[in-house]
């Protein structure tokens, strides 16, 4: 074996596996389910734990910051200065909180007692997202290995959240207020996964979502269907129609100015979606669905990766017991989420609705629409240096070319995004048999260790090849 | 005042009206209330109170019908066979049991302890139905009394049943199973009411009614919405497009064969119904609701009682608690009912529904649909003689123009009409105000002698003018 960058870093990180998986396995002893008031204490340990290993890797700066004024589950912020004239900031975003779980829900094994059986460590947050945060401990050390320098080539700053499995309450305050602190070039978001085993990919942009709820108001008590029904509005049938009218017969949004923005696909990312060895009917089983139905004109992938979407989340009016009652309704409820890409901007969506909701309804229906929230979409454009830098460096650690994927959910990067005004990337090495949230998480200890690999190559390339502004 | 026989039928009921006021108080102390369970002692002693009245007024025949195999209330029958060749029978359908009523809901006086104010007598079942019914009493001795005769004119038969505020639920199997005593030319329904205290009408029609309840399934459990909406079919989006589909841009209905068959409004139709003093503000104030919907082209009094009609009764799928959830969900409902006209098949209907909602659902979409019941319309002719009959007999008492209204409602005269084979008329005192199944309900002493007076008339122009087929 010559002695190239790649193989010190892979002799590395063999001789330093063993005492890796030990440390990530005492992390995840820790039960830091931040759902569980019961559980709080211990998403402090979890807390307090990572805090002194990063101290032990070598960053000089850890600090523990409290969220929601104390109240909250606590974060983690490490700071690594580079040193070198014109490193660009890198922002390691994860968390080190995790779902509930307890051995009667299915686990084989205690979820709580990390389990490594051929090559997979079982255990609540092997993937989601300790495994993930944790790969950049080794990843770091090999780094400064393998290229002699007593500090990474980029100016290396984490932040671990406690909360994202409770929906990150705190989060974008927490952003808002520390934003000088975490000021930073790029984000590093290692809370998502790869396409499958055998086929590495890097995510390259998140969707956004909006939801609301649309309040109607029709006759001021249930009428009697007989004596009225045909000659007042309905607020059910106009809850409906309302639902009916959010998608044309293309199943495309119907709101005008719906999509205006819309960062259309390129051709070339729709051919690169389309080498994915995607399996429909694995995919509908997966979905618990028997058929797939969409836009028009676009795959399924595509869709949910790529195409902004409206969905009914909940419907509601009149009379829903057993039977039958023959009644004009007074009040419905529509409940609608938007999922939204990039080139959107949700305030303009949110009025979008507004403005299509009141035009719709006829005389003698009063509405209230109220919004939940926003979180905007992000994407890093195929040919970001920054994104071609991770590309890079996964290959260098999976031998393999590493194909694109994007994620159909929403999150808190956004926020990172948002406040920060900087690029999102994604570096995931999880799988979706991984089993997220249910029971018998797992991490592919292989995949794990190209992670440390990735992290390992990625700090050198960006400070080549991704400079600060 | 002049020995005339109208002048005769007024001066027997004035004679008998304490009496008859006396004895009506009576009823109307015993409450019958079928829909409680603690009342069927109540009710069972209402029945045999109007038995022992009946053979009191003469009719040789009178008999208490268990229905439901004993299960169910009791109903009335009474016969008095008219003697006279050629003489029509009639067959007056009321009903014996009341809604319920407590001091507590606002009556003034206790609902069950009838009480006269200003020619107002309150009680729970003044109007529907105890003096409705009751009026065919007192009317029928007048009858004898004005034309010297020792029997009616017709063939009378009376079938008064005692769970018409439960639904009716053993109405039509007694009546099936009763045919042949029930056997008739004609129904006269005296459980409806007029226009107003000033503008006498008679009812010529009501609507027939089916409803039923579909049930769409989508994927076998809630999604993602992040990762699946968009991509799969929902059922709340496809509940919500079944009941927009419902009804076009006329809010005409748009199931393909549902007018099939309906008996269009004439022209003379129309400008009778436009003759009534119909006030629309006043209209939606009972309604209360806030504007008028319906059928493009037809008036709100032709929309609810000539026209048929699809009506939304409830919608439901997915979430629907506080605040926003952002899934596909797994099913969803959808609680139609369908009013009908004369000439629509309510058979063809439910088939017409059926086929619609299987040709408008995407693969992956699975549904099921229950139709509840059906009830067939019922509409007598402006020109049928016996109409002719009950408009000349009301005139007569009212000395006013009788005018012509419908029900938008459905009832078990349906039944009748079905099972026996013949036309139903109405005859019916009650005015909006009298305030059925509401605190308070009352009747109008001087237009229940107007029923009396009626009634006394009637069966002498009906056996002149619409003798037996």
């Amino acid at each position: 074996m010559s002695d190239t960058p790649d193989n010190v870093v892979r002799a590395y990180i063999d001789e330093h596996r063993a005492a890796f998986l030990g440390d990530l396995a005492d992390w995840l002893r820790i039960p830091s389910v931040s759902a569980d008031p019961a559980r709080a204490g211990d998403v402090r340990r979890s807390a307090d734990w990572l805090a002194a290993k990063l101290t032990e890797t070598g960053f000089p700066v850890v600090e523990v910051w409290e969220t929601g004024d104390g109240a909250g589950a606590p974060a983690v912020f490490a700071e690594w200065p580079s040193g070198a004239d014109g490193a660009p900031t890198v922002l390691v975003y994860g968390h080190h909180d995790v779902q509930p779980a307890a051995r009667e829900d299915g686990w084989h094994t205690d979820p709580f007692e990390p389990t490594t059986v051929d090559g997979r460590l079982y255990a609540r947050g092997a993937a989601d997202d300790k495994g993930q945060v944790f790969f950049h401990t080794l990843g770091v050390r090999a780094h400064l290995a393998a290229t002699g320098r007593t500090a990474p080539a980029v100016n290396l700053k984490l932040l671990i959240e406690g909360e994202e499995e409770s929906g990150s309450p705190n989060f974008p305050a927490l952003v808002q207020a520390r934003a000088e602190r975490l000021a930073c070039d790029m984000v590093i978001v290692s809370d998502t996964g790869m396409w499958a085993e055998d086929t590495p990919t890097v995510c390259t942009g998140m969707r956004g979502l909006t939801d609301c709820q649309i309040d109607l108001y029709g006759p001021d008590q249930d009428l009697h269907s007989g004596s009225f029904g045909g000659a007042v509005p309905n607020p059910a049938t106009e809850a409906a129609r309302l639902a009916a009218a959010l998608h044309d017969d293309d199943r495309r949004v119907a709101i005008p100015g719906f999509y205006d923005g819309v960062v259309e696909l390129t051709d070339a990312e729709r051919e690169l979606f389309a080498e994915l060895p995607f399996d429909e009917k694995r995919w509908l089983r997966a979905a618990h669905s028997h058929a797939a139905l969409g836009e028009s004109g676009f795959s399924t992938l595509e869709r949910v990766w790529a195409r902004p979407t409206a969905e009914v989340n909940g419907i509601g009016g009149g009379y829903q017991g057993p039977g039958g009652k023959t009644i004009v309704p007074s009040t419905a409820q529509l409940k609608l989420s938007f999922r939204l890409v990039a080139g959107q901007d949700t305030d303009r969506v949110q009025q979008s609705v507004r403005a299509w909701v009141a035009a719709r309804l006829p005389e003698g229906i009063r509405h209230e629409v109220t919004f939940w929230g926003a979180t905007r979409p992000c994407l890093t454009p195929l040919d970001h240096p920054a994104l071609q830098s991770v590309v890079r460096a996964m290959g260098r650690a999976f031998g393999q070319k590493i194909r694109f994927t994007r994620e159909g959910g929403s999150g808190p990067a956004a926020d990172l995004q948002d406040v920060l005004g900087v690029p999102v990337l994604f570096l995931g090495i999880s799988v979706p048999s991984d089993g997220w949230h249910a029971p018998n998480e797992k991490v592919e200890l292989d995949l794990l260790m190209k992670g440390v690999e990735t992290a390992a190559h990625l700090w050198g390339d960006l400070a080549q090849n991704a400079p600060a502004r």
